[in-house]
């Protein structure tokens, strides 16, 4: 008995969740029953941590003692430290990502993950906790050795993005800085069902451990059709180069039938809530890059109203997402690792809903091939 | 628009294949066109890789040249042996899956590997045959350092079974030895479409590098529901003893509820082909493991077919590998990762296939938490 259904698995439920959803049409989205940005405007990333994993937004007391637990879990095993320069060797090629996929997977292995399967629920939140915390340890490490540079050890009296943006440049960031990304961060925790949500489910569902389920998350992340990356949205603004090359260039890429990065998305209809609220915050910071952005921005909007009637096309999260990043000093090669900072903490909460299920996911194929058997020839 | 379909994807087509299907009914396996224990019986492992990736069976010069080309592919790359030793040890917790996990993960990096949307599928078929070359080297080499054991380089004269179970033990195997692991080898490299196979697919929707993609199928199979442990039967017959004991152990487990490990497939309604094929290696071999294991599965299937009428319990692949292994002198802690070194092979013909595809797969959630927006609280 097979089920038909639209390719890609376009629509397909294939689970049930409380950790939140977008709605498309709207232009909304929302971590359990709050409103995303408005968590990122009003709480921290620890506190929007906490209401993934545990359920509910902490008390301040609660907040506090969560910030000091996840605090105390970045820094990094032994045999973790003693591979991460050959590490960073290794992909300087393939990149960041593929450094973070190794790295991660090689830390839960050295903090003895087990299956999800053989593990409480508690323990299951700690090996969840636990990686969620090291990601930045690790990327930031990772970037560091490959600039020639040793690593910082994470200091744990800064919250969980200063510490990060700490880690990377060896200076402590400016605290508006700190919250630009940390609202940026807050904002990417979990964005809906998408390709490496579902990898992690996936992989969850085989009873693997966190680790293995997060590797694959990583993995279906680095992939352009999905991951996509901030950067590609600055180079664009970098390729356009000034406001009198706007028209031209983008006519001539959208009548080639080229898309324009940072604009569009597969499930918004409306502006992009993560892109209005990251637009805010560029536009607070100022200078040239920003009033650059926003004429690009409204130039493109219109052209694609004009040649795209019909289609809504705008800035996607991508578009100020590079901005933001960019003004706050991160280097564009972790933007895409920056936003795995983030999403590890979605995708942990949804490894821990799925584990919690006993079902294996596992789907068909339909054997479109010649008809067997046909006899094995002889070698 | 919503699609309603069975828990877990049961049954649910999200793709065409040409690589092969199991007919559950039948008790059937193919590979392409070919029956997977015909192939088995008369070709080589590197004959059913060529089938796999290559689209048909090789001729004896074209098989040759495959041969030499994969046995070229085997030694680890410098920033890779580098690394062994940390990733053996943080691994002695997690197991051989977990190592492999990340030095496959390392292996594609320090390769250079790239998006597969960005390569030509030449290019694609590279990747993929440098990752089926390098996971034997890879397992050798992490259980020889676990045991404080230095690796042992590669033979480009040997097989590639032979030559896997000669970096293992550092001895060359005798050939009956070589032949029945291959012979089991070939009959793992695929099997319709299962979690990791999927996990696989996934990944390579999003246009992720090879290596990202396999090291989402290790993930998934490193899964107590999926990848299942052939040292598991083996256990169980250690368990059991004698054959005195057999009535009382397995009726008294069965009672209680508890699946009988070895016995019962979730597609195949008939003897698993493959057992059947494992049976008959095992009792070529003889001795008092394999008439004990005979012994065992004609009193459980008798059981099974007394307690539970009506259900065709069998023994599955599981049951007669674990044999074989065990009287080919393979360790048992390789048992699941040996299995890893025939599935990747399918693996990759798998993300080889599914890269030449362009659509994400993408499925969607059900939210089911209390409705949202809720005012955020303050902290």
């Amino acid at each position: 008995m097979t089920a038909q259904v639209p390719r890609g698995l376009a629509g397909v439920v294939v689970t049930e969740t409380v950790l939140g959803d977008v709605r498309g049409s709207e232009g909304f989205y929302h971590y359990r029953e709050y409103s995303a940005v408005e968590l990122a405007t009003t709480r921290t990333f620890e506190d929007v941590w906490h209401l993934m994993l545990a359920g509910a937004l902490p008390s301040a007391a609660e907040g506090a003692a969560f910030a000091r637990r996840v605090a105390g879990l970045r820094a990094l095993p032994d045999d973790v430290r003693a591979a991460l320069p050959a590490i960073a060797r290794a992909s300087a090629a393939s990149g960041p990502m593929a450094g973070l996929r190794t790295a991660l997977s090689l830390t839960g292995a050295a903090a003895g993950f087990r299956p999800v399967y053989d593990l409480t629920a508690d323990e299951r939140r700690d090996d969840a906790l636990l990686a969620g915390a090291v990601v930045p340890t690790l990327l930031a490490a990772l970037y560091r050795l490959g600039q020639g540079l040793d690593p910082v050890e994470p200091r744990a009296d800064l919250g969980h993005t200063a510490n990060y943006l700490y880690m990377l440049s060896g200076r402590e960031p400016a605290p508006e800085h700190a919250r630009a990304v940390e609202r940026y961060l807050i904002s990417t925790i979990d964005h809906g069902f998408n390709a490496s949500t579902f990898t992690g489910r996936v992989i969850a569902s085989t009873g693997a451990d966190v680790a293995a389920c997060l590797v694959g998350g990583i993995a279906a992340l680095s992939g352009p059709l999905h991951g996509g990356a901030p950067s590609r949205a600055l180079d664009t603004l970098d390729a356009i180069g000034t406001p009198d090359r706007i028209q031209s260039w983008v006519r001539e890429r959208v009548l080639a039938g080229d898309r324009i990065m940072g604009f569009g998305h597969p499930v918004y209809r409306t502006e992009d809530p993560r892109s209005r609220m990251l637009r805010e915050i560029a536009v607070g910071f100022g200078g040239p890059l920003v009033e650059f952005a926003v004429e690009v921005e409204r130039q493109v909007e219109a052209i694609l109203a004009e040649l795209k009637p019909g289609r809504e096309l705008h800035t996607n999260v991508e578009f100020y997402a590079g901005v933001v990043m960019e003004q706050c000093g991160l280097p564009r090669a972790m933007f895409t690792p920056t936003f795995a900072v983030a999403r590890v903490v979605g995708w942990t909460a949804n490894i821990l809903e799925q584990a919690a299920d006993s079902k294996i996911i596992r789907p068909a194929a339909r054997y479109v091939g010649p008809p067997p058997p046909v006899p094995v020839p002889a070698a």
